[in-house]
């Protein structure tokens, strides 16, 4: 199915773009058959589209403005509701107090790709929430809808193959924000042999996953990501793996961000490889560290301490303890998703991503996240009540260990080619 | 797909359903992760399915009672959008405002088949809400929900044909509301050679329509019913038709009442039917009049007064006029919803459903609204804002034509068959 | 897919069918280019279709006459084969000697329905066969050509559901020959809870099953037919069903008898029901012995006789054992069927079938063949090689044991009712 | 679909391959029922797979000498047709007439992939036939088997789009024959904007099209490649094209080599083109001259000598006409394809392909013929018949002119390009 046609008419531009989308919505909302109801939604569709950045955010604010709840029907409902706070009341409050243009959302929505419009619409918006934070009660509305709309119970997971379209694959190669997919060739070898690769679709953006995730199959929990990365054509399945590694998720819409799927799709996808693979025992990951030379740097640590372990204080950070072990939440947006999940952190891997980006966001480390069904809930209750990180014995005795241990650590060369890691794609936390 | 899964293990009835279903909610509205949030909401839509209709009204009643806006949240937003309205305090006050249900409904959506929960969920409030308006608020909250989640922008229009799944099929045969379906063989005869069917679907519902229209190629306006009823299987499509008659507009989701995609619909069939043939120059309506006898009654008029048109006095029905011609809204929901549409009242057609239901409600009339491209918006205009009526010239003379006309009309026989319509089937509206 | 197409134009009829049939035919031959070829064979395929039977076998004795080889060059290739019978030769004289309609019939195909149409036309010969032996080299013809297409390489196998089309699910009413199926409702009974039916499709017959299998699951091997066929609509399936029992299988096209699919299809068909459930250790059928009762009465032989068990008669018919337990083959198609396929036969049941037609054809009478994986190609092997049929324990006991057992055997009743079985539908032998 | 399944379990070599291969295929042959039919075939197809290039054609030469016609049974079917040539014994004589190796390849066909593995196997055969003559007549089975098979009434045209499986586009990059694919950059841009793909496909190979046609939608008949050839991104789809060129048709398989799909697909894609862009009038090609070069080198003549108009040369090259216009037969097989469609030999094109190749194989001309529908069939006629040139007058003037015009054509740098172009790729013929 295409999203963009490419045959439309081109329009002439409008000579008060800025009124005439203001006239269409305020018809849209008033239109109260839908005779023409989809007409002006497709022509204020239309006519958004073709907005400049500048005028964009002066209609966006002229909605904060002037399209919230109407104030006369709002007052008239508080005052009620402080008469008698009863469930009608409450019910009429609640519908007072909805915003007017929630319902202009919903109807633009009808115009062809209108979804893809908001979704876009919201993006923008999360980029120039920070210059002009007046624009957060538009934000708050599309992420209200979006929400409610890329509900879990709408979505669908689906494998992603060598045989998909290309134009969906092409969106792996563009979003993948964990492991950068070289073209076409490295992708392929990402979908087939012993590679799996999974999505979750809403079925108003058939074109392109909300989220994917890259597996690996293989006989051990994997330690460095260069040999999952390196994928001739030669290679074949194992016959028969034992261990999943979730080794990227990436999400592919700017504009969904902060409406978390991630976790429900790695837990259905442990049940489909399960089904597919009958001798798979374990489900792991191979996860970046994104915060972790941050965090180093703000607090003025180095891994590179003579005499320390370097793991211990990855593992500190991983856990939010302090140096004595004392318990806190994960700093960390990877470990704050995979820990939320339920998953336990399992192994720290030093000279696990020797590049310059993997160097410059942790010093060359990843970790590994075990996902175990069984502890799953247990795990994720503790983490979400008490802050507690589900660990392995091998990480419990690098934080409950001596703070100086034997092992010596040198980077010299890491410093050196410290980068800034890239910000446009999305890493899913 | 199956929507219905027939092995799920049978579980014992729980002995406190209604608390059950109460503890589970509350678990499902804390699931702040959601590890286990799709487990429980499973576990409350299946507890709400096994409660039995005392219990699950009381459960409702618990929902409206105990579930709505947080009151101390609420006062605050209150207070403050009261000290300064402005976009951010609105914002902060459309949030508290929402009832905490909305959420828990929102979260049983991601149970499997939560979408048909709900939908069954509402139909069953509708039924309940005349003995029970205290369920107002959260049948409210449902609607606002499916009306959000149904918008035009995720539904699909498509041909219902012989090759459609049996399963669709039979929704059509048990939700036919206006003329009866009689098994198989009359299904297929409304499918196939001059006949054709289309319906509206969400991704959520693939087995079923949400509404389907029935669709008759001819070469004139029909002005009778038994006509289209009757399909022998010999019969073949005319070569070049000229007409499209639609002769039946029913809805399938009772839950989904008051959401209104007919007029949509119409429209789509429209462009659908042009380009499959070209020949087609004329897009009319046969339809009931369910609203004539009753208002005959109720005002005590009789369509068999010798010396009158009876024409006439179905034309001030549908047209809402008072007998001396002047303008009004039309009280027929059927007429309502063509006119709405912008439909033009072409033609009243005497003896045309002679069916006992025919009879009973409209002493066997029935009318043709015919559909122009060019003229829907401005009919629906003057419709919307000044009740005007769009009516041909046959029937404006009826209306402003001498009360008296020298046509007899009698039905003595009608009136010994008038029955009462059925009322489980919902006639699009 | 459509296969046809419902508003053609219709044509008159030609003033000389037969010789229009012929010149198209002629032409369709010489088109040595394609570029008129489709259309010329749209037009014959359309000429020959409006033929009157007797006109039909007019023109299919024109090809079995006129059409044969090219007697000039295969008397020249014989000629040369004679004189040096090489490979060279050789592959000359297989061109030669293949008749110019088989090229004919391969340019019919190219047109629309055009495999329908040689189908159907096969259906045709083999009915006229008897009356016409003349048409035996055109009817060899057409059984070369589609055995060779109809190849089990290009067939599928697929699961025939309640969500198949109506229009494949119509097929199974009409063509369902062991056990009539008496509408829809018990079409649905049959393909849903704890029944399953699977079909094999071939591309170019989409609509329809070449060939179909329904499947009950149960906890035990089904000794009667009754309680398989009723089917309350509240029947959910075992929760972990031990045994599948294959009650019927069909053929729908009569153009395709002899091109046997059926053991192709049992085989995959278990391998399918494993996967989806894997408690299942037995695979038997529940099968018709349809000439029982004709051998019997050929023989002079009946089952009542006093004294006599009357399972020890079925069993020599079975096995195709002399009265003294001499081996030999079985004279029944069914049991040919599944001997043929490696099945054993593994019990008899009287009183298994008391419809008119099971008495009919054998005396209420039924069998379980039973298909274990580990057996089927030794038991195939021996039975094609020596006759030896497979058998049970319990079977071998009754053919061996002594001719007159205690057990008593009285179905007066029986004799009443026996009726001629419907020839119409082709069980699948 | 995916063809290559890649977990098989790897199988060790076999000690003796060639006589396993043997014994398999007996085996297979005897295989009366088929329960181990298809295990077998499976392995024979395994067997196959793994042969060295000597043993395969080993094995063929086998199959050549020991797997035709049954030697006695055909020289009785010869004596009795000799003594009485009637269609019984015409029948008789064809059955007995075909080489045992025919069904052998039939049931090959049942192993999974069987028929791609006979597609490849003709390949190979077609690559080692010039050095192996004696392996013609297996060739020859193949060819008859593969032309039954892949029957037009097989076939469907569908688009190619960027929607289409990475897997089948891939295969495009790979055989595109005509103008060189330079990634999957390019390929979009030949699927997209104003440019279309169609492909035609067989059931049993789902994932590659047999062949492809590439088309751009332009306001003018192209005299030149380069232009269609570059495509940015931003190219947007006239939104009324006139014409619509085809620029490219390749082959995909090899093994199909000889079974012309190409004439029916191009008239195809006409009535499928002019249902989506009604404005379209003029179909054309821009077209390779492939022999045109190989022609003048025989020929000892030279496009560049003084005073002449080269593009008269080519056109009597094209049209097979001797020097003084008498019509003839082109040698050229790009120009006998699109002749023997009945298109118009139209407009010849100097410097239209200035590539390496274009230079290389044609000095750089390339030629438009143009298919006019109410022509086709009485073009085609009089060139199949006669071998008469439909020809524009522009060519028509060209060849009947005088000798030598005043036109000058100077190509010095051509011959310092010219190459020996690409032998591995098959542009339809």
């Amino acid at each position: 199915m295409r999203l963009n046609v490419p045959f439309l008419p081109r329009k002439a531009a409008h000579r008060d773009p800025l009124g005439e989308a203001q006239r269409l919505s305020l018809g849209l909302l008033e239109s109260c058959g839908e005779t023409q109801g989809t007409l002006t939604a497709t022509r204020l569709a239309a006519a958004l589209a073709s907005l400049d950045d500048e005028t964009a955010q002066a209609y966006d604010l002229w909605l904060v403005d002037k399209l919230g709840p109407d104030a006369a029907m709002l007052g008239a409902s508080i005052e009620r509701w402080l008469e008698r706070p009863d469930a009608a009341h409450a019910a009429q409050l609640t519908r007072s107090a909805e915003p007017r243009r929630q319902e202009l959302l919903r109807r633009v929505n009808t115009a062809p790709c209108g979804t893809r419009h908001l979704v876009d619409w919201r993006a923008r918006l999360l980029r120039q929430l920070a210059q002009c934070p007046a624009l957060a009660p538009l934000e708050a509305d599309l992420r209200h809808l979006l929400a409610s709309w890329f509900n879990r119970g709408f979505l669908t997971l689906r494998p992603i193959t060598w045989d998909s379209p290309a134009r969906l694959l092409e969106r792996l190669i563009a979003h993948e924000a964990v492991h950068n997919i070289a073209g076409w060739s490295d992708l392929r070898g990402r979908l087939e042999g012993d590679r799996r690769c999974y999505g979750f679709f809403h079925p108003a953006l058939p074109d392109t996953p909300l989220i994917f995730v890259e597996v690996a199959l293989t006989d051990h929990v994997s330690e460095a990501i260069a040999p999952l990365l390196d994928h001739p054509s030669s290679r074949t399945a194992p016959d028969r793996p034992s261990t999943a590694i979730f080794y990227s998720i990436s999400n592919c819409e700017p504009g969904l961000r902060g409406l978390q799927f991630g976790n429900f799709l790695i837990k259905q996808i442990v049940a489909d490889l399960k089904a597919e693979f009958p001798t798979l025992t374990t489900f792991a990951t191979l996860s970046p560290i994104p915060g972790l030379v941050r965090w180093l740097d703000a607090g003025g640590r180095s891994l590179s301490r003579e005499g320390d372990d370097p793991r211990r204080l990855c593992a500190l950070y991983l856990t939010g303890s302090a140096p004595d072990g004392t318990p806190g939440r994960p700093r960390d947006p990877v470990a704050a998703f995979h820990l939320g999940n339920g998953a336990e952190l399992w192994r720290i891997n030093p000279h696990a991503d020797v590049s310059p980006k993997g160097i410059a966001q942790s010093e060359g480390m990843m970790v590994n996240y075990v996902y175990r069904e069984q502890d799953l809930v247990a795990n994720h209750e503790r983490f979400a009540q008490h802050g507690h990180v589900a660990r392995s014995r091998e990480v419990a005795a690098l934080i409950d260990g001596p703070a100086a241990s034997p092992w010596r650590w040198t980077l010299p060369w890491a410093h050196a080619h410290r980068l800034s890691p890239p910000q446009e794609k999305q890493p899913c936390q």
